[in-house]
């Protein structure tokens, strides 16, 4: 008998035929004997429709009040799946988060867990009962609803799977797991067994969109090992681990592309001493995000600044650098959209050279320019031009053997 | 300065529009000066929306996980308000029946009130803020979430007013207040400006859809004084109390026709000490609840027991009705659908003779046949044919010159 979390997005539970169909696949893990806790999201859709009826009732809606709201949406899953296994004879219970005791600080729609009190529902799992959990909810100290921000419900799964000490945590999506890259652009994409933490961080941050990286970083923290698998077949997906010895063969894991930065070109400064320190504070004070930076000095000690940040923050990022370029003298300042970041990601990195070289080689036999560059200990990402993004990625998955390592 | 409790059911919160529409009537009242209390129901047809999709999952759900889901309706409500307040400028909290303190026995479904923490809302209160409370549900002691069953809503608000010792209490629905008879029905009905308790009760119970009883029963016990009133309109309603002398004037209040009631015949049964007993102990393990209530002794000790039981108890009382004729020696059932109970209802009756024959008169007069009758201190009612019985109410409203007093 194991202690299995799983969880279930909202495409999984769009509707009572999805939902009788999830309460089947529970049904046959606890009928092995398991003991099942399952984490549910609001239904496909829920979550947008509430916030249009919260926009068009105040345009900037008080976030203590969109938790209020949102925590609905999973609610709806719990109650629904719950009766839809007392339908099947599962014995079953729904916690809202505030009743899985999982509370978390008070910065509302993105908080963090702090405590996950497992003493309720592992009184109910002796009892033989399903638990399911709303995921992406929990509770502050107050009382108050407060919901996890983005990729919250994974969050969830992972942190009660820490909690309780489960055997397996089961992430479920629409995606079969994690592959060497995306298979609607690489046809010879294989799914990769298993992966480490860090490598699955890196694909998050590249543009990879199967998870967001908090619930991998909090999977790492806490040593949680996960699979990412479909609800919609019954093939084994991808497991997220610490990096084993036998990984250390494959030098390469996947290739990911991201299409949703900018470039920033900031051009024409005075080289001086806290020049660059000054527009990076200036970014950092508006929030926005920098991800690759590249700074050329030029002749008469005039230098130029080049980084990316996401398409969504380019204007606030423009806003922010005009105070910036008047009070350090001076400088023009560029936006190009049309880039992608390619990222080349593999804990074998560590220990093997020649991975930029077989990168950079390929991509320059087909003639695609490469802009920026950087580089971390398990990853090397290019900005290429947007255009010819997809030829990139197929271009390296096969430099690196990836369609039949 | 006052502090008011208001209630708004499920249409007056039906979209984003009334929601704005009601968020107005709010703003007023707090920019008078007054403290406000908004308590709100689900928006009309998300109940009935969720109790379909739990049966397609489940026909019988667990009590429990209705409750689970059922809350939601409230609270997308008090959210939406909320934020419909914050777009007018107006600080505003909204609370869950668990946040209010709003707690309550175990009993799924039907939960009764146990206890109400006036506290957080009286800090937010002090601090300026409207406090929206989500109407119908409340919670256990062990954080259990319950509802409190048909006109929920309205006793929330009851409660709160009773807890936070309001000044007023204004109970917001789709009609003006309390008219001395169904204005669909008698066109010369009036609305009542004040009604004691006892007499709305007995409307209440007589097929007067305005509220449940036990919300006037809480009323009456806490002696909490409310007001009936459209939010459609900015009319004085009907305002609902403890009775006062000059209310003694008035001989009858009000006539009510409750066409929901069957009536079921138990006839040839051998009359002996305790066959009435047992019919209708069987009647109450089987939850049929049982009106009014006629014995008739034939000859050669043979008796007919007839009374009236809610239209949808008719199976369930047929069912319940077989074991018992088998054990006290016979008898047939028989059941009248087409039947309507006519009540008129006054406090004044206690002390005025002549009512009764003023009604039975007044229905002779027109050639009305009088079946069953039965009497209470306040009340008398009558049951009649189906099709005559608009007719039956407005002759009695004319006989008893509610047109005009």
């Amino acid at each position: 008998m194991a202690l299995i979390v799983q969880k279930y997005g909202g495409t999984s539970v769009g509707d009572v035929d999805r939902i009788r169909n999830v309460a089947d696949r529970i049904k046959a893990v606890r009928d092995e004997g398991n003991q099942v806790v399952v984490v549910l999201s609001a239904r496909a859709g829920v979550t947008n429709e509430l916030i249009a009826r919260a926009k068009s009732l105040c345009p900037e809606p008080s976030e203590r009040e969109l938790d209020q709201l949102l925590a609905i949406g999973e609610q709806e899953s719990i109650a629904l799946m719950a009766m839809a296994l007392h339908g099947k004879s599962v014995k079953a219970v729904s916690y809202t988060g505030a009743q899985a005791g999982i509370f978390t600080d008070k910065v509302h729609t993105k908080a963090k867990i702090k405590m996950v009190n497992p003493k309720p529902i592992t009184r109910d799992l002796s009892e033989g009962k399903v638990v399911i959990v709303a995921g992406f909810q929990g509770i502050d100290e107050e009382g108050q609803i407060t919901t996890l921000g983005r990729g919250g419900s994974d969050l969830t799964a992972i942190a009660l799977a820490a909690a309780l000490k489960a055997d397996r945590c089961e992430i479920y999506t629409d995606v079969d797991g994690v592959y060497t890259s995306d298979p609607r652009v690489v046809k010879t994409a294989r799914k990769l067994p298993e992966i480490s933490y860090d490598e699955m961080l890196e694909l998050a941050s590249s543009g990879s969109k199967v998870m967001q990286s908090r619930s991998v970083e909090f999977a790492k923290k806490y040593g949680v090992i996960f699979e990412v698998r479909s609800s919609f077949n019954h093939n084994t997906g991808t497991l997220v681990k610490e990096e084993v010895a036998y990984m250390e063969q494959v030098v390469v894991r996947g290739i990911a592309a991201d299409k949703d930065q900018a470039k920033v070109i900031v051009s024409n400064i005075l080289d001086k001493p806290g020049s660059a320190a000054k527009v990076f504070r200036g970014l950092a004070d508006a929030n926005v995000i920098v991800d690759m930076i590249v700074q050329n000095v030029g002749r008469h000690g005039i230098a130029n600044l080049t980084f990316t940040v996401p398409q969504a923050d380019t204007v606030r990022a423009v806003k922010a650098l005009e105070p910036v370029l008047d009070a350090i003298g001076g400088g023009q300042v560029a936006v190009h959209e049309h880039i992608a970041k390619l990222s080349v990601v593999g804990v074998g990195m560590k220990t093997h050279s020649g991975v930029a070289a077989t990168l950079f080689q390929a991509l320059a036999d087909v003639g695609i320019n490469i802009d920026l560059i950087s580089t971390s200990e398990i990853k090397i990402s290019v900005v290429v031009d947007l255009d010819r993004a997809d030829e990139a990625v197929r271009v390296a998955h096969a430099a690196f053997k990836l369609d039949t390592v």
